[in-house]
């Protein structure tokens, strides 16, 4: 078996969720006849989702949606899948990664599945000429969503498109447990720095920021939390975490993560006040958080390492990871989010794509939540895949839950 | 000083939120004229909401909204403070509780302030001469907002309602943080048992049910969770924390507690299995949630402890805390809320009753949330008595926030 | 049942350990014909460990170690106990603390059990006509423990003592749970102050210190640790705590609690840097951590009450809890250690008194650890009772354990 | 700069203990004329130490101490150090890797530096020749020492040996923090799997054990504890993990780690109970925790992937990360040990080091403990470079801590 294969076949063993889905597909075959245009990290996880798609009839052609995320020997194994065609290699240039988004485009596809709004933004941009045979699509990340309700504010979201990253099957295990697990253990191998007793710094107290504030403080860290929301900052502060402005923790922080989805969180006026061998590092989608132009820019000297940029200023060194980009993704160890929770997040994708494949020729331009029955549907399958039983209301409680006429 | 006044000035102090309300209350006098009902646990932090109500140039009639939560000492101290009349008793009768009540409504208030919806009730049913009068009420617990949605859902709601427990900054202070210590508290000082080691089943995965099983955790109990949502199952799971039926809980629980809002959450089929010496407490606001009626009919003997009750069933002995009701007001040492959270709390209903007090006429009967401004304006008023600065967004950043056309 | 014994039978029923060697002492009647003098914290779960020793044979006398911590009716019940005498009383004088002391050694023990050395204090000065007929002692307190030690190496502790307290299942278990949550539960329940998100500042990180710092962390607290060791300083920061002097803890802390067994911990120029409100306790054994004397002296004003005395310094209160004592049992609602820890804590005391009894005559003056077996045998007991099964070495691997010469 | 040399320098800017060393040993050369043979992972953090070595005068001569811990750049770097010799190389044969043993013996050196114990073992046996030179050793690991101690026991080790480990600097840091962080990041990286929710079952409640105990529950881990001690046992159980067998574990177990330093730990009669898709890994020093051998014999199948050996026992697979050595250092991606908890314990073999060449000749043969003055020293050093400040006993306070007159 080709290395592609072996990492695809065990991301499949901890992909139970997924696998019940595909059954289902290989019997209904309910994408026959449809291509699916898709750009995702393009890695043994995702494998498992584009095959679980064309096993359901689909002809899939999939692209990467991060330069630096793609797995070259992965990528080679799924384009050997029966009617999936792969376009994706790891450290591209930005041109090949645009050529690659068009080869996805050449194909035609019907529905979308992006990571990051690629697809859709070309398609509303450039390839005008697909509007009219796409009947939908499906957005995974929040920074993505972020751009698509702005177009969809502005009227021009011209195609109905599910915001698989909006549901709480996705915030409560992929951003929570996922973001927050594989940005520590990548920051871990990359640096070789310990956690305990580190200030720890996280910007943004979303769902990202949480799982991560709660794991790094798990293995010992001080956490200190930066927030632009006065209610998210009091969580932080009565969940055990110092809160103060990024500028106050600069100056003492050792290691830094923005999970904010926004620009310049980390810029020139907070460079002044990091500590020498400050670790920053980036687990929002596009490398923007931190301020890079001004680092590049501005640092005396730039020393290149696996996965560590040191910039020199003035007495000390900064060190950036990943290039800025998403640290857990993209640093040459990093795994990106752990298989189990990709599991869940990838049978969101597929029954979310099912849906737009069913319902998206009547649904107007715009972004939908996922239908609360498929998040449901989704912790039913992963409660059974792991055996686990819950309680259900009696007939007793029902009645107890709606009646108003019982007193103290 | 009297010892009802000394715990209500101690209570005081750690209510920065609420005295900078009265500051504006005693400059603008909103509640000139106007009568306040009022049922809630009457303790020292109570009071110094009655009090900032009072001094906004209110009438206050106040009794107690459980028989076991008041404190004599400050309700007799509270009856001295001027526009204050205060009916409440501890272990009052069930006929005195509701005589209580009576009184508090024979002096026909304009606003209602409820912890468990009596007053709007008894006014809806027993007292509907004083339905024309009322301009609206807030409601404090989840229990009562549970109660008037379903009278709302079937039209019988006559007046607006603002429900004070539905909002960001009461489920994560005083759900979450507040339930969380006081339980556990009271649980401790009561029984005198040990939490570490302990399996802790917490019923209930909702805000008081994850704060309460985090901080059980926190002591190094192994915590068990039940619920009937399979969402909420599968983030106590991935918490860390056990999850299964309350059956398969029943044989190897130590200490129980409910937060459901629900009824017999622990009934006939788990008394069976539960282990010689089990402790069953609850947190909801109505016994209900522990089938107290099956435990009375079955034991074959009844012991009584300060704030336990013992059933022999069989072989076994169950203790039961505070009689089913709320266990952190309702034992004996129990303290209820801690200060700071119910600072929060009661600032979001000073706020709210303002609102009630300026737009009450205009409003429909109904439930209504918080405001968000309010809500927001607690979040501000707090951070700022912590000395607390957080980050703001910055030109460059807004404009990124509503942008979508910047890529990969 | 009177309400002490009820509370004796209440502790009971979480002491299986002392319940296995109550049934060997009924057996054996090891003590038959010993006196055995006693000064312990006289409430339900010590009654146990009294009852425990009478049934080994033993008259036993016994009075309070501490003014604060004797519960009425649990002495009055203890003292109707067949061949116990109690002569404890709560909030005696320090001239009835003493003549009590006396009343003890009138009944001539052979056998002493202390709790901070006062039997033995007393014996060694105002009693030394009773050292011939002494055959030995315990101590149960760290505090204790150094008294004797310094006495011993002095060369004046006359007769054998066991230090209870220094031995794995003492520190492992009393201290770090046992002090830990007590501590938290009592300041709990008499400030009724929220601990997430406060300042907790712990001085000393001994075994009381870690366990109680571990816990304040487990409900959201911001722990920081004062030390003057270096390797247990680095521990704290590395457990993910803050380290620093106890003049810039002072500055930000808003609870204080002292495990430090060492005098004028919280003193003249710590008082000075405090916060309004702060609140400051004891865990450890005397009343001399906190310099009250400072405060008495040169408070504008002090407020009493319940567990708190509030100290009025120039513009700012100071709160200190249950009069500088051991805060988790001298406030009025406090509990002392959870039963579970004092039933291993008094199966080592039990253990040891018959250690005494069997070899004390053949011992020299000094102090002397908990022999190992006594401990292992409590260890075996517990896990025997909360029915956890362990593995045990296998041949091969108890050949392993001894070999070197298995290679790379 | 050469890739080994960038690694070198990145890890040498977070060691400011052993900078600190090597400026007085560049000022004292205390190993000048002195040849010092070292068998350890040759990675980045050692390469500080041999060149902290090297800078006092010594001549060095390193090889490693496992086949798969070894990185080739830094072997490569390390050579070019002056006076500094490196034999080590990955992936080595066993005669590869014992003719690195016996090329850095034909050195002759006369300090040994061991990391479980190769160079003094064979020295012992096969070497028996350069008895009469060398000095004394130093030891670096618990399995080591163990097997030290057997010798010693026996009469059979020649020359005085430090044991580094055996120190609470070593223990608290390097086994809590350093083998805690490092397991866990491997198996993240390596496995990709989740650890939220998991059962993660840790053989042994040692150092190494706790450690990786309570950093896998901080990252929402539900962790079972095995033990052969009561005492341990009964911690783990407080600490609120589960405590049962290794057969009871095996049901239920996600994730296995062994850290006993004992054989066959995890063995057949546990394997026949082991879930599908198991991992299993080592954290202990040699690869016998885990029994191999059975896996070699019975497995139907074997599937090898980078870091991971997939074993088929019937329907079920079993996966072994590292061929069971210790899998912080010998997955693929492996770092070993953070790189703060290296400079501690390298900190402290330096300064053992100095302290046999100053001090050998007089030592007799046997297991040394490290000097407490050592330990402190680097505790101290460590809190300087932290920054931290700490409280000093006041007078009066030394006085007390003295005194056993002060009563109650």
């Amino acid at each position: 078996m080709s290395s592609g294969t072996l990492k695809i076949e065990w991301a499949g063993q901890y992909m139970p969720v997924l696998a019940a889905i595909r059954k289902q597909f290989v019997k209904e075959r309910p994408f026959e006849g449809m291509t699916i245009g898709m750009a995702l990290h393009v890695e043994a996880k995702t494998a498992n989702l584009v095959s679980t798609l064309a096993a359901g009839g689909a002809e899939v052609h999939i692209t990467g949606c991060n330069p630096l995320s793609t797995q070259d020997d992965v990528a080679e194994a799924l384009g050997k899948v029966k009617n999936v065609n792969c376009y994706a290699k790891r450290s591209c240039t930005v041109d090949e990664y645009y050529a690659a988004i068009n080869d996805v485009l050449d194909a035609k596809p019907v529905i979308t599945i992006d990571d990051g709004m690629d697809l859709i933004h070309y398609i509303h941009t450039k390839r005008r000429d697909l509007l009219k045979k796409v009947i939908g699509g499906c957005e995974e990340t929040t920074t993505g969503i972020h751009r698509l309700k702005a177009m969809a504010a502005e009227g021009k979201l011209e195609f109905p498109v599910v915001a698989v990253n909006d549901t709480p099957m996705k915030h409560f295990f992929d951003n929570v447990h996922g973001t927050g697990e594989s940005v520590l253990s990548s920051i871990m191998i990359t640096t070789n720095t310990l956690i305990a007793g580190k200030y720890f710094v996280v910007a943004g107290y979303g769902y990202c920021g949480r799982g991560l504030a709660r794991k790094a403080h798990g293995l010992g860290a001080k956490v200190i939390v930066t927030e632009i929301d006065p209610r998210r900052a009091l969580e932080a502060h009565m969940d055990g975490f110092m809160v103060m402005t990024m500028e106050d923790a600069a100056v003492i922080g050792d290691i830094f993560v923005t999970t904010t989805g926004n620009c310049a969180v980390i810029a020139k006026k907070h460079f002044a006040k990091l500590k020498d061998g400050a670790i920053l590092a980036n687990a929002g989608h596009f490398n923007v958080e931190i301020d890079l132009e001004y680092l590049h820019k501005n640092a005396a000297k730039i020393i290149r390492r696996d996965g560590i940029e040191t910039f020199v200023l003035g007495k000390k060194s900064v060190h950036v990871l990943a290039e800025g980009r998403l640290v857990n993704l993209a640093t040459p160890k990093g795994m990106g989010h752990p298989i189990e929770v990709m599991d869940l997040s990838f049978a969101l994708q597929a029954l979310c794509t099912l849906h737009i494949a069913k319902n998206g020729k009547k649904m107007k331009g715009g972004v939908y939540d996922v239908p609360n029955e498929i998040d449901e549907q989704v912790a039913n399958l992963k409660l059974a895949s792991l055996g686990l039983s819950i309680d259900s209301l009696s007939k007793e409680q029902k009645k107890y839950s709606c009646s108003w006429d019982i007193g103290t």
